[in-house]
């Protein structure tokens, strides 16, 4: 390859680690506007730590598991701890379309992700340190050995399933991990009571627009830039099918939501948006435009009922994360075996069985680690710090000050 | 052209596609910003909306009735109801510029934009419903159409009207519905009465400041993609003359508006960074720095005045759409026969053809439109609606959550 | 160089431009959400009039002062006033890495970032118009002179002095103007007072989180960009060592922090990310991933200290602006001494003697500017103003309309 064609290819991968950065602070505005005002400081603090965690400790050893560069076709390999860089040229990666630094800066962008999916379903109750202890483990060990599986040439990716930027490598983990959680953590208290379900709306509309308006920026790098590579064709594809499921799932989700509820729920819609990036995520690179539309629509028509299921479940996410990330994870995993360029009954049964294995290991791993936290440490706040909230409780802070504390009294003794 | 300039070239319209696309939060916070606190729900449902609608109606018809290549120097074509991507080598378009698929998505991007610029004109009292088929049909039909004049090689492209990334064909095209609009509509109750006219600030100013930091933000993207190549030369040129018509805005701005207000007008200023913008839009590839100041400073100094004039011809617009997009899309067209390399009277006749026409086209449509809403399912929420806020009326919500809804009594009853 | 690898370093240069470019929204969201809610206005105007005031006079006059072309090794140059693009082949800068346009652009979006370093000092406190004149002379005149002394192969670059992207000259000078501002501009009233040291918390913390984020994200352009080039090895290095660092600063001051205080402060590790990607700066092309790890753990164990010990000097910084940017800035250039592949004694004295000359320079400037002012039109409001807040004294406005201000009676009269 010419230097000219690497350095156009390599650009855009980092391009694309800007992008899946900027979805950290998607993530965050989007769970702290849909959580109530007292527990704010702390998902913001949550958020901040994961990509902290995420980043550190991908390069620690999370990078060196999931591509490990040996034990094809496996379950496991390892290539030792932390970074070192080849030298020139084999720091020129993948026929020289990018370099090994840039390989290692954007799949640690994505590692950290899935972390970031569980903290919103565990929001206004999980105990801080039982989180940063649950998610560390999570993004060191859980999510590089099952990305292993696929992206880093283990037995998935020998046996042909397809998961193009990582509707279950990504979204389905960090779902599974929320859904193992939100079991062992239990609802809200006042969530669900005699009197039936309690809505408890976010705090902050504003905050939860701008969050899935960054996502959904982010998504042109998440997806776009795992063609890895700036193939001009394959790229602007990913894009089309990216946003016309994006925009597809808003509007089944308003059609879906208004039918069920009488009213435009803006932040269902906001959801249904998140479900059709999801839904795409998977075969974004092998759908037509009118395919992906539909995979979009089907997301978003599905994203207000699997959130009522989950309700009626008692099962609390707050932020909708297990309906956006699960259960269109799921959905777009299993598109690609009924549309696209690769579908047919042999390719569906290879995405079931990604699904399956990734999501068993995967609930799994999240179960038991939170389970024996839950059993030593704790990880659930107490009654009164949860009606107090997490800001004051675990932060000593408000997120919002309304009051001036310097009175003219203060400035009397000055 | 050589594969890695193609790729070159490509991914700078991708890049100025994800730039153009996070312009949609920018106009969303701006125009949640400047609204009162009891419609912010409403407007950021119609942006997020906005955005759905317009890249879906764009795939199915809008990009077809736009890009006809068909009819070269006419005033309509049409090549048929959705995508349908050429296969290789014609997928590659523009001498090798760009794929099929990055000329829809980039221009897709920019078709929704005409409608959040009425958005923010309407807002606080238009009913949601008629809004969004107003919206479909204005981003289907009436841009794509006055769009195919010139940018589908039609007649004012013939005709040698320039107008480099839309001062008039995306922001005046805004600005007009947004005044025909505005005169059926009505100000808002409370706004013009026998004691004067009472200024109705924004609820949440950083919230608007966001927002026009991101739409600058985006504009490079706006502007500098419209170079329809990554021309080092030619982009980086636009990016200079971009940036430092905005900058002119903001300080003309601040001096005129002081002059005027005897105070320092935040949201004045705002606007001003806004009005140099789209007044360099129409000529950003043709002006000198010096040029590109003089231009933004002349769309800054307008921008107050210009409110006040809106004012007092009792249209009220909210957010200042109208002064913005449609009074400095007016000055950034004829500023192309006034100022840069294409200077001169011929130009600036054409230039004058353009504004009248593509006005005229689209002022129609929108009042015809809006008009036979008005007559039929009604354009206007009723006043108890208003008064008590369109997030209620329209969507059974709350912006922000002020109170805690799970109390002690609760807990006690879990 | 071929056309296409000119195409792609062009390109990466005007994309980490729109990086740097947001950053000025970065600082914006951050100082207002650490301010008090009464002089949100206030900051968020001093924002938006910096990087206006920071381009045009970047245009005018900085730019040929920081890059004159001649008195290679000097102390001072000036190439005359307002832009002049040479034409081709000239407008090819660097052997053809980037046109005249991308260098200005690139380095005018640089060039207000130290003057946003200073609003964030001196807010709740300063005159208005006395900080937009201080910040015209500082942007104009000292920050070139000094970079010029590095970036524009003044004698600093002759020494042998390393400041990759400006911990020193961006990031240390934003600091030593701080902290001549703050000497002479006195606490806050009410923060020190008999009875101790009274914490002002931050009136907004998601929009200071939104603040940080953005930060980081641009930083990938601050920093990224400063290789001028796109080459892949450096340009990827670049981001693994800026992102290690400011996660390892987020970690490092999540546990000095806890250590400290006994609680888990989102403001702290919010300034301790800022800290690690300060740190960095200078280094960021010469580090391993573990010395960018080291770097970041550093600053962000620094910070916590810095931030007490500011306070204990009585020496009143709202937002930490000294602590992260003085103080980060200086650990960051004499790292590039001790860590990385130009590590030595020399180099540490070159590093020592450019902190020692462009501090000292710098501080005299400001020092100096900001005395004339406060001897003549003063740089403080008075008390009655900074007790109501700089929204009302100074703009006439508040941040956030909670009141509606359209009544059933202003209807009734309607």
């Amino acid at each position: 390859m010419n230097e000219a064609l690497f350095t156009a290819n390599n650009l855009w991968l980092l391009v694309a680690t800007v992008l899946v950065f900027i979805m950290h602070l998607g993530f965050a505005a989007l769970e702290a506007g849909l959580v109530r005002k007292k527990n704010t400081v702390n998902i913001l603090f949550k958020n901040v730590m994961i990509i902290a965690i995420g980043l550190i400790s991908y390069s620690f050893m999370g990078f060196n598991l999931m591509y490990p560069g040996t034990n094809a076709g496996g379950f496991f390999g390892f290539s030792g701890f932390g970074l070192e860089a080849p030298t020139a040229p084999a720091i020129k990666y993948a026929g020289g379309a990018y370099t090994y630094w840039t390989d290692f800066i954007f799949q640690g962008m994505f590692a950290a992700t899935c972390c970031t999916i569980v903290s919103g379903a565990v929001a206004e109750r999980m105990k801080l340190n039982s989180f940063l202890i649950f998610a560390t483990l999570f993004v060191s060990i859980s999510y590089p050995i099952t990305g292993m599986w696929k992206w880093g040439a283990g037995w998935l990716e020998t046996l042909g399933f397809h998961d193009f930027a990582g509707s279950t490598l990504v979204h389905a983990v960090g779902g599974w991990g929320a859904l193992a959680a939100i079991i062992l953590l239990g609802a809200r208290h006042g969530k669900y009571s005699e009197r039936g379900i309690k809505p408890i709306p976010g705090h902050n509309l504003p905050l939860a627009a701008i969050g899935v308006f960054l996502l959904w920026f982010g998504w042109f790098g998440f997806n776009g830039g795992s063609v890895l590579s700036a193939d001009p064709v394959a790229v602007s594809l990913v894009f089309v099918t990216t946003a016309l499921a994006a925009a597809a799932g808003a509007l089944a989700t308003f059609f879906t939501a208004h039918a069920l509820f009488k009213t435009h729920d803006l932040s269902m819609v906001l959801n249904g948006i998140l479900g059709g990036l999801v839904g795409i995520t998977a075969g974004a690179d092998l759908m037509s435009p009118g395919e992906a539309i539909l995979i979009g629509a089907v997301a978003g028509t599905i994203i207000p009922f699997a959130i009522v299921a989950f309700d009626r479940l008692r099962l609390d996410d707050p932020v909708g994360a297990t309906s956006v990330h699960l259960i269109c994870g799921i959905w777009g995993t299993l598109a690609v075996g009924l549309l696209g360029s690769k579908a047919g009954w042999s390719q569906l049964l290879h995405q079931l069985t990604g699904t399956l294995a990734i999501g068993a290991f995967t609930f799994a791993f999240a179960f038991g680690v939170i389970y024996v936290l839950k059993k030593t440490i704790g990880i659930r706040v107490s009654v009164e710090e949860e009606l107090k909230g997490l800001d004051i409780a675990e932060h000593d802070a408000n997120a919002y000050q309304e009051m001036e504390n310097v009175s003219a009294y203060d400035l009397a003794i000055d």
